[in-house]
């Protein structure tokens, strides 16, 4: 990790991601990509603050006025989102200095990720930034989302309407985090804010870091790193984070030639993988290994209580699929809770065969899948584990009796928030399982596409109660 | 492992899962659960053999004419099913038996499982049909699929139509196998055979492994093992198995407080895991770690040609993703292809920016989103890269541009077979994602989640290429 010399805080993080305006520079020909589509996707997600696209080959695109140059913009914007080619770049960054904008994301590629020319470029746009005191995001990006304000600058077409706000921020050195890639209405992935930091040339995790501990929307963050450009200061700030807030970051760049790769793509040099996973442990960050955790592991930690220890209780729609979940648990540092005899007992009076954990509902399934029959029992069942006080948290395969009323059986039980939760609904349906999996999202239940998953979401949980337990 | 007596090999196995006519024996009352429900999915799916459902309190239902006894059924069965209660099952095995049937499923729970009674009944039924040659699968077992002969024993209903015929035979201790509870026909999953043993009273891994190996249907074989009767045989098995077809087992019960878990819900005893997984190396069995990789990992087996080395050639629709790939082809074993100057120069003619691997398609992607657009240059880079010597197997994201025209513009690649492929499929929408996958799998190029899941079962490909190289 490289000592760097770094921008002085400021609100323009704020700025960036809480702009009250902003500034569209591209192409505003109606296509899949550019400005046109930044702009319009601005106003389908309700962003309520002041739009100016900036094109001198316009006069108004999607009834907004189009200014020619950035510096014609009747106020300084808080925020100048550009696709315009590499070269037209550094001319933009100065109108913007002018117009006194406060941060500017640069979508447009063809800089340190490309080749010299690209790297002179930005470093070109670098300066003439950090002069003016506008910071700047990218280039090599496609910028941030806040959906509680309806701030999405990605400038390719997304194919839903709604953003989830939620309590995880995400942030990556990739557009795979971007709504145009990610299927967040239909997962009902509740999202505080999205960041992806392109070729990191002046904005980096430290920034982010820095805001989103503070910021009250965001309960996690979740980082892929492929290379951290401070390291000393990175960890300082992760030690400080950590006690209040998870930190879950993808590291990848494990091998050589993972490295090579990254180097091409954003232009940047990674560091030692052991250097980094050291460092890791010591400020209580935890790594995740495939962007799938990194996506899907934040979600127990934004929605439940910790777990006060590590006891999990299982229910399973299958004794097969328990063994598998309990291999899973003991791996991860889980231990299986020995239910109450009070617990043992009220799952008996519904079967004698279910008064064990894991709770497999399997010998009795038939009557579960009924709508309105038996599967209102069900709830009952899980509320007795979850009060059980050998119960830390429990991992919950859903039988599909209680599609339909999913908010009405669980809300108010998740309400009280009483043990951490992971549920997993499954089936020969996908549609089915994702509508029941979205149901259970929108109550504040975290889902997981299978038991494995579930449960080492639970044992991350456990990890960061352990974490944090021993900053204080 | 212990050593058992095993009984006398026979075409029985071959008439469970290819029976002439079957007789099912249980309630017969429409519920979503037992005869009826058997009955029903066996006309739905389109069996084209002799059903004789049994139940003396019927005289028809389902325009099939019922039967009082399995011994009043006027030919000789190939096949018996019934969910009757435990303790009605001796009389129904006997009543099998006089039939002179050959197989009989024993659905019904409640058996070893359960109890010391339900182990002395299931030892009971076990010397019932071992006495009047009747082979048994179960008890507590889904049964049977041959989507072939629209052959399907679930006792619970199936929510679709169609079940797709394929080159993989699912084998396992649990019902979640079962296409009651697989996404079959969504994810277009072929299969050639599936098995769920239950408690394994009687046929076991060892008779299906013995019959897989000769099943002209039947590419590759994976099996969920919670326990293994009789290790030297299955060794012994498993060796003459894996230089014609690979074998894939998942072997819960790593811990004790699984194999604990085990010992309740199929009533066997697990042997030492360390003993396992010397054995399974030693036979050149593949063994995996979690039923997500179970189910997924066979279908680059039974769809693509083995790979003949071990270099690979990645495309990806970011840069971010291209570095957690080639990370995890690293882990596993997989080397980056160093693309040909040929391939290189087709693919710097498409644009220069695409000209290595990982193959990013990133920059242009918008390009590539486009229907009938770009896309259609599509396929040519894929084939360039297919046809490169030093490419030996390809993991390839695919764009949504292609979307709609996946059978045209891939269909007469896939036809050639020239190396092995996997592929993922990702964006916004779970719903085209999982279309484009179905057409995908449609014309035999099998898909995974994501880009790790589509390297690593490249990687399985390639030490199967290897492990049956060993042995040749």
């Amino acid at each position: 990790m490289m000592k760097a010399v770094r921008n002085a805080p400021s609100e323009a993080i704020d700025r960036l991601l809480n702009p009250k305006s902003i500034a569209v520079v591209g192409s505003l020909r109606e296509a899949r990509f550019g400005g046109y589509v930044t702009a319009s996707n601005l106003l389908r997600f309700g962003y309520a603050g002041r739009i100016y696209p900036v094109n001198p080959q316009y006069d108004a695109v999607l009834n907004l006025k189009v200014y020619p140059s950035v510096k014609d913009i009747p106020e300084p914007v808080d925020l100048v989102v550009t696709m315009a080619g590499a070269t037209a770049v550094p001319k933009i960054i100065a109108d913007s200095v002018q117009n006194r904008a406060r941060a500017a994301i640069i979508v447009s590629d063809g800089f340190s990720e490309r080749n010299d020319d690209g790297k002179r470029l930005q470093e070109e746009i670098r300066r003439i930034a950090s002069g003016g005191g506008l910071r700047l995001l990218g280039p090599n990006t496609i910028g941030v989302a806040n959906p509680s304000i309806g701030l999405i600058t990605t400038p390719y077409r997304v194919t839903y309407e709604k953003m989830i706000t939620g309590g995880i921020a995400l942030c990556a050195q990739t557009g795979l985090i971007g709504p145009q890639n990610m299927p967040l209405e239909e997962t009902h992935y509740g999202l505080s804010k999205m960041c992806d930091f392109g070729n990191k040339c002046d904005i980096d995790e430290i920034d982010l870091l820095d805001y989103l501990a503070e910021d009250p929307d965001t309960k996690v963050i979740a980082m892929h790193l492929e290379m951290i450009r401070d390291g000393q200061t990175f960890l300082k700030t992760a030690r400080d984070v950590v006690p209040r807030k998870p930190v879950i970051v993808l590291k990848p760049g494990r091998t050589r030639e993972s490295q090579r790769a990254m180097a091409s793509h954003t232009g940047s040099l990674a560091g030692e993988d052991l250097v980094y996973e050291g460092a890791f442990k010591q400020a209580g960050v935890i790594r995740v290994d495939n962007f799938r955790d990194l996506i899907d592991i934040p979600k127990v930690l934004a929605t439940q209580p910790l777990p006060r220890g590590n006891r999990v209780a299982i229910v399973t729609i299958s004794g097969g699929a328990g063994v598998m979940a309990i291999d899973v648990a003991s791996a991860h540092g889980l231990t299986l809770a020995r239910l109450s005899s009070a617990t043992l007992d009220k799952l008996a009076a519904v079967s004698p065969v279910l008064a064990s954990n894991p709770v497999d509902l399997g010998p009795g399934l038939p009557a579960y899948q009924v709508p309105g029959g038996i599967a209102s029992r069900f709830p009952a069942m899980i509320e007795a584990i979850l009060e059980d006080e050998n119960v830390d948290c429990l991992g919950m395969a859903c039988p599909w009796g209680v599609r339909g009323k999913i908010a009405e059986l669980f809300g108010p039980m998740v309400q009280r928030k009483k043990k951490t939760m992971a549920v997993w609904v499954a089936g020969p349906s996908l549609a089915i399982a994702e509508e029941m999996n979205r149901d259970f999202e929108a109550i504040g239940l975290p889902t997981y596409s299978d038991g494995d998953a579930a449960i080492r979401a639970l044992a991350v949980a456990v990890r960061y109660a352990r974490i944090k337990a021993g900053f204080s």
